[in-house]
């Protein structure tokens, strides 16, 4: 993976909830970066998301630092002087100003951030800053990821070479709303503040806003870019051909990445692309999605390889959008098992599409011109065995 | 269970899904019975939806047949036909008229009802008229259900005594929206028109529009009720003393019946009562009900005794609706687990809570005079066994 320049890493074994693995992790820009963040817009929201959407105001930021094993989620005001005090020793031992520091945190909520840990924690980060790789960030923020999550991409602005590279973690509590789960991106391009703003939501919500594993929105969603400008080109603005690469790349990084956390979904063995074409507007077009992406009879089918093709029908019809059932063409893979609302009875045909690692749902409304891709992995007995065990 | 007056049944094994066990059943009044009934929203409907949808117009009915281990869903016009079919040879052996005939179906989606199998079996169920009783019908409409749901309620209307008995199916596929799964209600009460309408509008609303298994809206829910005035009793009236008798009793029986629903939710092993109360309005008290009762963290804890009570916090969160997190507490049985949007700390208790066989989560919103209860059933590797094996 390239790693754009201008920025360094650090992770520490604190012991929050395992000893032994890292669980804390730093990411330091050497020069102030320009900063976007999107956060949950669940109405209860983790000290750190609220701590860093004050800090976001400034537009602009030096470093974040993460902790695995604890959301300090429904810890009220003790929560958030947590937040606060991490970021204060944090910005004591780099020599930073505290108002330049993010924090997040994710794992279980409603349990008080262990703060002898934490503090530990801080100085181990503080001491090894550089010694990491943002491979090692990716490694230290994960709960119950089965892999890390990582990409990057490289793109020529004018005479300049420039590098995204980006991170995440999540595999429950998944469907991000306006935001996402832990997503970090950092870049070396130098770009306007505007044109960043403008691409960053752009991706975001055409790729994580666009999958679910469960139907649960975190407390502590958060997607944040930083662009420090060490690759010294121009900075971009918008519209231009310029703006336009860099777009394309952040969203290939960002598909990519929000891929690999459906393909880690809690449990899941297969990753499972809703496409809708057809519907009346943009809106009907992911809640058609949505619905058949959600369905736990549809994501138990395609785990059986089981091609009752009618439970996807079903979803479309209760998704709340407009339809009309005799016009629907549906399709598993290339098998077209639902054509005008009437089931065609290929079901072999369709069970055997469904033995593919990735599975394809598309339907043609036959309504308008909306189309939506949402993305969601399969319901196994996995997602229940994790789930009905996880803080005990 | 005690039988209202002025009905007979018919159950007949016409061998549609499995040989030698009852799948189609008859249900018929003597006389011509006032009839209400409330189908799915979904906009995917079922042929005998839409067809009964039409025979409901006249607001009367003699008789209802259904058939289990087919739905006769996305069928097209050949389902349609296939419902008129079944209705028309009913007719001619019942000697009564076609469209006082009701016809439901419940099973898979998308495969072509067996014919053949129908003709015979609507044969069967005119020769065993009045052969079978209404626990055997309740039986002979089950699918993927461990046991048969039935129930009754006795009642004095001045000097006469009425009888409602209540049948209904279902497992998985449940989350009925204005109507509910197959639920059928007889009683040989006399009521008005309008009397019935509106009592059974409100009690189904009330009690299957508020319970949930896996959020899948069916093609095919169906609530029925038949009134044929047996008893003898002077009509019940709106604003009388026996039509609130008669409401509570119908109340009473269809909460009876709802719960059995959830209770043999597929794979499910605990009944999960949510109840929600100081919200802003129904509306809002009703997402945060349904929004806990969905989650699948909150269903999966519950299953493994697992007190992860910020999974709950969660849920009201994206709930969609208005909440001050710093204002709700929480309760799972007698413990309180939240308090002014902070966990307690209470793990041990809220786990002990949680081996009951039926489970309470309770929220206080604190911030308006609204109250809604969700029944729900826990999350378990069952659910996934029986939908990733249903039709292979």
């Amino acid at each position: 993976m390239d790693t754009p320049k201008g920025f360094l890493f650090s992770v520490a074994a604190a012991g929050i909830k395992k000893p032994g693995r890292n669980d804390m992790a730093l990411i330091l820009s050497e020069q102030e970066a320009l900063a976007q963040a999107l956060f949950t817009t669940n109405r209860v929201k983790a000290a750190p998301v609220k701590l860093d959407m004050l800090r976001m105001r400034h537009g602009t930021a030096r470093a974040v630092v993460v902790n695995s094993g604890n959301a300090n989620a429904c810890n009220g005001p003790a929560g958030m002087q947590d937040a606060m005090e991490t970021s204060t020793l944090l910005a004591e031992g780099l020599n930073i100003p505290e108002n330049k520091i993010l924090v997040s945190s994710t794992g279980v909520i409603g349990v008080p951030l262990p703060m002898d840990r934490i503090r530990k924690g801080v100085s181990m980060l503080v001491e090894n800053l550089g010694k990491a790789t943002l491979e090692d960030v990716a490694k230290a923020i994960m709960t119950t990821d089965t892999f890390h999550k990582m990409g990057s991409r490289k793109i020529k602005i004018g005479r300049q070479e420039g590098i995204i590279a980006g991170i995440c973690k999540g595999a429950g509590m998944i469907e991000p709303r306006m935001a996402t789960l832990l997503c970090y991106f950092v870049t070396d391009i130098a770009i306007e503040k505007a044109a960043l703003k403008e691409s960053f939501a752009h991706c975001i919500d055409g790729t994580f806003n666009h999958i679910t594993v469960d139907g649960d929105t975190s407390t502590n969603d958060t997607a944040l870019i930083l662009a420090n400008g060490a690759a010294q080109n121009e900075p971009i603005a918008r519209k231009t051909k310029e703006y336009e690469h860099f777009v394309d790349a952040l969203a290939e990084l960002s598909y990519e990445l929000s891929r690999m956390v459906v393909q880690d979904g809690e449990g899941a063995t297969k990753v499972i692309v809703v496409e809708i074409e057809g519907a009346r507007n943009d809106r009907d077009a992911k809640k058609f999605a949505m619905s058949v992406a959600k369905s736990p009879l549809v994501k138990t089918a395609v785990y059986g390889n089981d091609p009752n093709v009618g439970r996807i029908m079903a979803a479309l019809g209760y998704a709340g959008a407009y339809m009309e059932e005799s016009r629907v063409d549906v399709y598993v893979g290339k098998v077209k098992v639902i054509e005008g609302g009437i089931a065609t009875g290929k079901t072999d045909e369709a069970a055997s599409q469904m033995r593919s690692k990735e599975v394809l749902i598309r339907a043609d409304m036959k309504i308008g011109k909306s189309s939506a891709r949402v993305l969601t992995c399969d319901l196994t007995e996995g997602y229940i065995k994790i789930n009905a065990e996880y803080t005990t």
